[in-house]
């Protein structure tokens, strides 16, 4: 899919939106991305749209999207609902450019919609978890726990520090507080984030992403059709790969689900991951973004923490890590965080990002993730990357 | 997508599976499909995987394609989860469809797995229009009423009786009872179909398609790509329409939205309603069929009855209608159903349909719906063309 490229983006503010529903949201993620692009949106012929929890939370299930759709105005064309997990953002997203690299629509809509601050905190913690594994949910295993083990086990890998681990959060804290659109919006210091209530040993409150409401979208067409509409900057998707966890026993399992994927990425965009400006990464815990950029080999094993400590993936450094602020910062409504990503990678490309605005930003890429990452069982992992 | 083909489907009987989980029924069905395709299954590059309601029957959300796959032997390919109620099945093949023609691989496989009897009818009841419409299904309304409002008003129009109506089913159990696949085999009488417990007037137990467990798949390539591992009859889906329900009052209402969606779908495969030599409906009440045929103008306006009465809809006939049994007999497991009735088209046009073959099948057309389809309200609608 040489020559897709995405012509608009729309995200609402991620939060407390306690008087929106998915239809609201989606509306407005869905009209700011037309007005971005500068659309008619009669053009628009095929609707993804990815929710992960308005069926265990709100009992909407199945055609949700056709009703998020109808809400936005729009009559009759193909919707799409997909799931997958936390990874259903980039997931509706790569189904947008396929849509369009086939030849079945000119023009194809990526919307994320979730609403997880429904009241009830434990309702929502135990529905994401049982999205992931009804078996562990049942087991008392949630993700948090899941990502303390991962964490703690790589700490004691490379001799990290909790202020190591804690320095993630003062960056992408400081990352967040230049994002209008992000949930958290307060920069947070070191001594800060090591006081703060703990969570799951080593994560204290504020490594932990908040459960969020929100919604995001994302519309992608030919290059050639784009031209013939505008002059802007129109980033190309060079690679939108997804993997899943694999069996245990099968393959090298030295090597991670995250890095096959990113290198199928890299293959399909023909570059390498030195070629990587800037990235979004899928800090569900905020400490996940060393392990993250490791797997993406876009550092070596164990350096992540040096480059964090040395400013390399600061704003001003040599290659930005969540310039949003991440899930940790920006927040994570769970099936709006992939095209959140995507909206990010495309204003950083497009050099609209304002006070985060990475400087000289090319290649821009993200990694979504779904499902038990720490063991990898049924996990869903998405590496796109869009290029200026 | 010109030249995409069906190089293999697999199916298993629909009916009571007690002691099968949705994961056993899709390793059936997916390893059905990889011996019938005669592939290495490693060739396999991305699964859609069909589901509708192991959510809210069985906390199986999001990532549940992803263990189906595992369950199958299948490490690490991406797996998209996708959902549109009753029309989940062709908007998985789609997706299969789409990954192909898209380049992003060479081979894709679409699964469809539901489990429906679970003990609980009135459970599973309430999933079904739940997922069509939560507003709607807290009002009291289901799917059998829905249907018998508009066939109700369909027969008024047309002056048709009972008997006119229950002939469908006369047919359509006949059919079934040659198809081993299928849950209901037993041939009903005119008699015995009039004279069954009436569910929601004027439709009797008979008419209407029973809640089922079950699972198809189907497995998609470039014909040059089939070409170089076999000789045999390829299937080419020259169609794969999807659209939604409109907005009241946007365009001619009197012009259904399967019609326009039909209309496109002949558009795509360059053909008209006349070439068509057998079609797959979607008769989720057995006499929705004759409202079916006739808005996908395989017959005129009130010729559907005629038809009927005259033979031109059964197995020998000039039009033969749903030769599988349609979903009154075959079955309905919400999510497996579009698979099923590619299968049964593949297996039709390939003239391995047995004792319910329908000679000379050349082009066959399936008619795949989900959500509220009598007010057209949020529900999708797919068809889906095969030719040999």
């Amino acid at each position: 899919m040489d020559d897709i490229v995405v012509i608009g983006v729309g995200m609402i503010p991620f939060g407390k939106h306690q008087n929106l529903s998915i239809y609201d949201m989606g509306r407005q993620a869905i009209w700011n991305a037309i007005q971005d692009a500068d659309l008619d949106p009669r053009k628009i012929g095929h609707a993804y749209v990815s929710n992960s929890l308005a069926g265990p939370l709100q009992g909407l299930e199945n055609t949700r999207g056709q009703f998020v759709m109808r809400e936005a105005g729009f009559s009759g064309i193909g919707v799409t609902n997909v799931e997958n997990a936390c990874a259903s953002g980039t997931n509706a997203f790569r189904g947008a450019c396929l849509e369009v690299a086939s030849g079945a629509s000119d023009f194809a809509l990526a919307v994320g919609v979730e609403k997880m601050l429904i009241g009830d905190n434990v309702r929502t913690l135990g529905a994401i978890t049982g999205a992931a594994s009804p078996l562990y949910a049942s087991l008392g295993y949630q993700f948090t726990a899941g990502y303390a083990m991962k964490i703690k086990k790589y700490m004691a890998k490379y001799g990290l520090s909790r202020e190591d681990i804690a320095r993630v959060v003062v960056k992408n804290t400081y990352n967040g507080s230049l994002n209008p659109l992000a949930y958290q919006r307060t920069p947070r210091t070191l001594e800060e984030v090591l006081s703060a209530r703990l969570v799951a040993d080593p994560l204290t409150l504020y490594m932990c992403c908040p459960n969020s409401d929100g919604a995001a979208a994302a519309i992608v067409c030919r290059e050639r059709t784009a031209r013939q509409l505008t002059s802007r900057i129109l980033p190309r998707v060079v690679a939108c790969s997804l993997g899943s966890g694999r069996l245990p026993g099968t393959g090298d399992t030295s090597i991670s689900t995250t890095t096959l994927v990113a290198r199928s990425a890299y293959e399909a965009a023909s570059i390498g991951p030195a070629d990587i400006n800037f990235v979004e990464l899928h800090d569900a815990m905020a400490p996940a973004e060393l392990i993250e950029i490791e797997e993406l080999e876009v550092c070596q094993p164990g350096e992540a923490a040096i480059w964090l400590r040395e400013g390399v993936t600061s704003l001003g450094g040599k290659v930005p890590v969540s310039p949003s602020g991440g899930l940790a910062a920006r927040g994570h409504p769970v099936g709006a965080t992939g095209l959140a990503q995507v909206a990010e990678l495309v204003w950083q490309l497009r050099g609209e990002a304002g006070e985060r605005q990475v400087p000289e930003a090319k290649v821009g890429l993200a990694l979504n993730q779904g499902g038990r990452v720490d063991t990898e069982e049924a996990a869903a992992y998405c590496v796109t990357i869009l290029k200026r």
